[in-house]
C-alpha cells in the first residue's frame, strides 16, 4: 500500500506513473473539503507528457488507518509539518520517500525520531524533470526527460519495496536508485544551479532565459563562485567521505557553464521561486540559498551574496503579498 | 556672470534662489530645440517652497561666448560629458561648482586638466534637500530644510565670487561653505545612507518608508555595516588627514540609526534611483555602491553586498527598459 502526500505537479506525475505501472496509490489529502472536491470530480488525474495524455483514477483519504509507504512531494518548508501530521502511523517498518528540491530537509526530519531505532526507512528523491499545473483541476503537463533519483544515507534503497515499484514503473518517467555519494553530488550540483537561477529570477521578475540577456552576467558567475566555494569547503569537513567527488563536480567554471546551459535549456520557464514570489507564497529559499548561508557559518565563513539573495527574495515576496492583497494583478505571464 | 547647466529639480531651485538674491543666472541648455521650447514658454521657472511660489525669469543660451562661473547640476554620470562640451571656455579663472550625489566625480573631472595650472577652481556642492519636478513644464517643488554645503580640496572656497553669491542668496535655501574635512564627512555619511536606501528601493520597487516594513530589516543593517566598514578602512589609507572625524561619523550603529531615520522622514518618497530604474534610465549606482566597490578594491577587500547591489540595480533597470519598450506601463505612483 502506497500513500502519496502532495499531489501537485511532481506528486501527480509520480502517482500517474506508478498507476500506469499497475502499482496502486492512494492520495493523502489535506482535509475533508479537498477530499470532497477531488471525489466529486471523479478522482482522475490527467497528465500530458510528450504528446500523450495519461489518465489514472485514485482513491483518496484524509485519515489513513496505517501507512506502509509514504511518498511526500510537498515544498521543503512544508515537509516537516506534513510528516508530523501522520507521525503516529509512521513506524520503523514504514518507507518514507521525500522528493524535494534544495537541501536541509534531512536536518528537519531526523529530530522527529530521536531514537534511530524508531525511525522509518527514509529515502530521498531528486529530479530535474519539468512539470506544471495546467489551468484545469487535476491536469498537469510533464516536460523534459530527467529521471527521478532515489537514495538514502547508509541504506541500500534498491531492496525497499517502494523503490522497487518506482524503478519498475517507468512508462512516463524513469526512477533510478543511486549510491549515496553520487546522489549527494547531484543534489549539490542542483543546489548550486538553483542558488543562482531561482533567486535572481525571483528578484528581477524574469524567466530563466532572460538571465542571459544582461550585460551584468558577471553577477551569475560571482554567485555561482560563492556557492561552489562555500559548499566545497563545507563538504571537506562535514561530508569527508564524499569530498573528492563533490569537489570535482563543484568546480566553479564547470558549474557556471551548467548554470548558463540550464538558463538556455529552460529559457521560457519561470523558476518555482519566481512563481512563488509573484504569487506572494512562501518560497524554498531557506532550503537553497539559506542552506549555503548555514553551511558557511559551520565553517566560519560568510556567504554574503547568498545571504543577500535570501533577504531580497523574502522582501520581494512580502512586497508582492502586500500588493496582491491591495488588488495588484501580476503582469507576468508565468510558465513553470 | 553665472551659467547653470542642468536645470532639473536641484538646478532650478539653485537658479531661482540666486535670482531671488538679485544674482543674474543664465541657463545653459542642451540644444537649440530645448532653447526654443524654453523661450516660447516665456523663460520662467516656478518653484513651490513651503507654501510659497517663487517665479523667476532667465535668459538661456546653448553656446556661450565665455564662462566665468558654471554651476553643474546634472547626474553624476553626465557631469564629465557636460563639462567636456564646454571645456574650451573653462579657464583657470573659471569657478566650476558641481552639485551632486554620490562620490567619484572628482576622479572623473581632474583628468580633464592634466596640468593643475590649467584647472578651474572646482567647488563641490552637497545637499539633502528634496526637490521634484511637478507635472507642468518648468515647475518644481522644494521640500525639506537642508542647506547646500560647498567646499573644495585645498581651497578656501568662501573667497570665490560664486560661493559668496550662493551664501548671500538664501531666501529659499541656505548655502554654507564648509572646511573640506567636514564636507567630506557629510559626503561619506550621505554615501552610506544612499548605498542602502537607493539600491534596496530600486530593486524592490518600494518607497523609502516601505523598507522599514520588512521582517528582513537585517538586510538594511548588514548593508550599512559593509558600507561603513569598507569606507572606514579606505579613508584610513587614502584620506589619512580626515580619518578620525570620518571614522567616528561612520560608526555602523550610528549610521544604521540614521538610515532608519531617513526612511521614516522620507517615508512616502521614491528614491532617485527607484525613479530612474522604473523609467529605464541610467542610475547613479556607479557613484554610490560602485564607489564603495572600488574603494574596497583599493584596500584589497571585496564589497560583496555593494557589488550585488550594483549588478541588481543595473539588471533591474535593463529589464524595466525592455518592458517599457515593449509597452509596459509602470504601476508605481512615483513621488520624488
Amino acid at each position: 500500500m502506497i500513500h502519496l502526500l502532495g499531489a501537485g505537479s511532481i506528486g501527480s506525475l509520480v502517482a500517474v506513473n506508478l498507476a500506469k505501472g499497475q502499482v496502486p496509490v492512494t492520495l493523502l489529502l489535506r482535509g475533508k473539503e479537498q477530499l470532497n472536491k477531488f471525489t466529486k470530480l471523479g478522482g482522475d488525474i490527467s497528465l500530458k507528457s510528450h504528446g500523450e495524455t495519461h489518465v489514472a483514477n485514485f482513491p483518496a483519504e484524509v485519515e489513513p488507518s496505517s501507512i506502509e509507504n509514504l511518498i511526500v512531494c510537498v515544498k521543503c518548508h512544508q515537509i516537516k509539518e506534513a510528516v508530523l501530521k501522520h507521525l503516529p502511523l509512521i513506524t520503523p517498518q514504514t518507507t518514507l520517500l521525500v522528493i524535494h528540491n534544495g537541501m536541509g530537509v534531512e536536518e528537519d526530519l531526523l529530530p522527529l525520531w530521536p531514537k534511530a531505532s524508531s525511525r522509518p526507512n527514509i529515502v530521498y528523491g531528486l529530479t530535474s524533470l519539468g512539470s506544471k499545473r495546467l489551468p484545469f483541476p487535476w491536469v498537469f503537463e510533464h516536460t523534459g526527460t530527467a529521471p527521478i533519483y532515489l537514495s538514502a544515507h547508509n541504506t541500500q534503497v534498491s531492496n525497499l519495496d517502494l523503490v522497487k515499484s518506482m524503478v519498475r514503473s517507468s512508462s512516463i518517467v524513469a526512477s533510478k536508485a543511486l549510491p549515496y555519494g553520487d546522489f549527494l553530488t547531484r543534489q549539490y550540483e542542483k543546489l548550486v544551479v538553483n542558488s543562482v537561477i531561482n533567486p535572481m529570477t525571483a528578484i528581477l521578475g524574469v524567466s530563466n532565459g532572460d538571465l542571459l540577456k544582461f550585460d551584468e552576467g558577471t553577477q551569475l558567475q560571482r554567485l555561482t563562485r560563492e556557492s561552489c566555494s562555500i559548499l566545497s569547503e563545507y563538504v571537506a569537513t562535514h561530508k569527508p567521505e564524499y569530498t573528492q567527488t563533490i569537489q570535482q563536480a563543484l568546480d566553479e567554471r564547470r558549474m557556471y557553464r551548467i548554470v548558463q546551459q540550464v538558463c538556455k535549456d529552460t529559457a521560457s520557464n519561470a523558476s518555482s521561486m519566481l512563481v512563488d514570489t509573484e504569487n506572494g507564497h512562501e518560497t524554498e529559499v531557506d532550503y537553497i540559498n539559506g542552506y549555503i548561508v548555514d553551511a558557511a557559518k559551520k565553517i566560519n565563513r560568510t556567504a554574503q551574496q547568498n545571504r543577500v539573495m535570501v533577504n531580497l527574495v523574502k522582501m520581494k515576496r512580502a512586497q508582492n503579498k502586500r500588493m496582491l492583497e491591495s488588488g495588484y494583478v501580476p503582469t507576468l505571464d508565468l510558465e513553470l
